[in-house]
């Protein structure tokens, strides 16, 4: 989270109208320009500015060079009552993300659970935004992901997973749901570039130098560590592994160590990222009454836990919902780079330029 | 893992026949006895020595307090086409381990998934005994259990969440699976006694005082970090939170923070333990021969990264099949704890005690 700037704020409105907007000139079809609108005003509403209004001007970059498919025919297959593929046709992760969700959502209303494997697709952006689509259709969400190497393996010296994140909510009707979202590294890569601005030493045991040795030194990095660092990676690694598996071996797809790289050059060959999705239906195992009592009184549990001094004990989702009530009523800050960025995005496709709330 | 004794080593077959009698005198049914067996052997043939062999006294004296029930009358009930719900009945949580795996692949085998939460269970050993069961069968399995309080919430002083652990293991045929089991806290329980009875530091991060104060000293211990420590502990304590929702909110049973202590001293009152196991169908998203080459070529990938100076790179069950080739040949090795342990329940069941290989 970077922190707000109370200099330049959008209404939440006008950044859906402005990015679906882009996204149509720059050749995006509706239903993908809703998609990955959805997908980025959801994280900069929560809070998760690393994933949210940030990355629009990477998706222009990708429908422009032809890595991405902006009119994809996304077709997907029922292969068992509670399984399916979707061939994302190389369109925006997004649409992928909301289509395959929704597909396993309706199997676990029916089934108890439902699953999709997304073959052929592309950055789908947080993903704890299909998890949490899952929660407000009532069902538990997971979200996973593979992604290029930044990720060193325990004991290893270069780069293998990609941050390959995992997603999970729990729905609790009424409330805001249980939401974790985290990359299975043991820090984010915009972590070190942040610290590096500002001139701090990294924490111990959180990234690694060319040569695969632990460094503090953001100028110095050249991966990240698995989450548990030195001592105790092979856990994060394993779990790095776990979504490499349910993500690219369940699609088909190349695994992660193989994939072009995100930020380019190549801005014209579909990478072929897999995602994998799973709904679970809270009723089909008790009765959904107990699963909410259940869910409400561990979330108050939870909550009473005495905190560290002048810190809070938090569920997960917990500093996202409340930065999402205030993003909804302040608006979503930009920061200087944004501005200009969206600026520029203004003028080439002859949109409107965003208007600060006053 | 501790350090394999040489002076005493006992065959695999006089360990499973010795463990089964024992159980069976202590009022163990045909199948609690063989289920807890099975577990625990598997366990100590891949040198988790944590959980294997060393927990039969345990499982011994809660069947004679009267916590656990060993015949107990365990009820499936299949709610939807893909879930179900496995009343333990009290019983040893590893025959609730693997009668509720077994519902959750023959479901996995038809619909693509399955998913069975176990509600009124027990301690059931380690998580990865049940995983591996589902991808013995073709299937990626997954296991889940919730705890008691061992492991602090991020920011929290006082301990919250058990050691709640992950498995997930994914077959490829003809070879060891890829087989992940973790616990979610920074460090094992046992690493800390380990630790204590030997005089040395732990790392920093990954244990606290009574208090919540981060401490490297093995008596101060009273308290687990979850993964990621001080820092990035909200990432294994949202992993153990999502836990406890699979197998204490999906089963209708008390979250860990409310559990009795495993150690007693109560070991009259049945705990309510919950788990939850999920099977899924490689064959259910792509065709199968697609997932076996791409789960063969991202092992491959894997084994060959460069590892640090003096160490080796592997995948997670790597080091605990080569233990399993080792022991089967050579034996399993019993700690001088173990031997008198296990000596005193020969004298104790009228059993033939264990002799170990020449």
């Amino acid at each position: 989270m970077t922190p707000d700037s109370p200099e330049f704020r959008v209404a939440v409105n006008d950044l859906e109208r402005f990015m679906e907007r882009v996204l149509h000139r720059a050749g995006a079809g509706t239903a993908s320009a809703q998609a990955t609108t959805r997908a980025l005003v959801t994280a900069s509403r929560m809070g998760t500015d690393s994933h949210g209004l940030r990355l629009l001007p990477h998706y222009i970059k990708a429908l422009q060079g032809g890595r991405l498919n902006g009119r994809p025919d996304m077709r997907f297959t029922r292969r068992l009552p509670a399984t399916g593929y979707l061939d994302a046709d190389d369109g925006l992760g997004h649409l992928a993300g909301y289509t395959a969700m929704a597909h396993a959502a309706e199997m676990a209303e029916t089934m108890g659970l439902g699953a999709v494997a997304v073959g052929n697709s592309s950055h789908f952006g947080a993903a704890g935004c299909y998890a949490l689509a899952a929660a407000e259709r009532g069902l538990i969400g997971m979200a996973f992901c593979n992604s290029d190497p930044f990720v060193l393996l325990h004991e290893g010296k270069t780069p293998f997973h990609g941050t390959n994140p995992i997603a999970f909510a729990a729905p609790l009707g009424g409330e805001t749901p249980y939401l974790l979202d985290m990359a299975t590294s043991s820090v984010p890569w915009n972590r070190v570039q942040q610290y590096g601005a500002i001139g701090r030493e990294l924490p111990d045991q959180v990234a690694a130098d060319v040569s695969g040795r632990v460094t503090r030194t953001p100028a110095e990095v050249a991966a990240l560590l698995p989450l548990g660092g030195s001592d105790f990676g092979f856990k994060g690694a394993g779990l790095g592994g776990m979504v490499e598996v349910l993500s690219s071996t369940l699609s088909g797809m190349l695994n992660g160590f193989r994939l072009l790289p995100m930020g380019g050059p190549d801005m014209q060959t579909p990478r072929g990222v897999g995602h994998f999705f799973l709904a679970m239906n809270p009723g089909a195992f008790s009765e959904r009454a107990s699963f909410d009592a259940c869910l409400r009184e561990y979330l108050a549990d939870l909550r009473a836990q005495p905190a560290n001094d002048g810190a809070e004990v938090l569920a997960p989702g917990d500093r996202e919902w409340r930065c999402r009530s205030r993003r909804d009523a302040e608006g979503i800050p930009l920061d200087s780079a944004n501005q200009a960025a969206y600026a520029s995005l203004a003028t080439e496709f002859d949109v409107e330029p965003l208007a600060p709330l006053s």
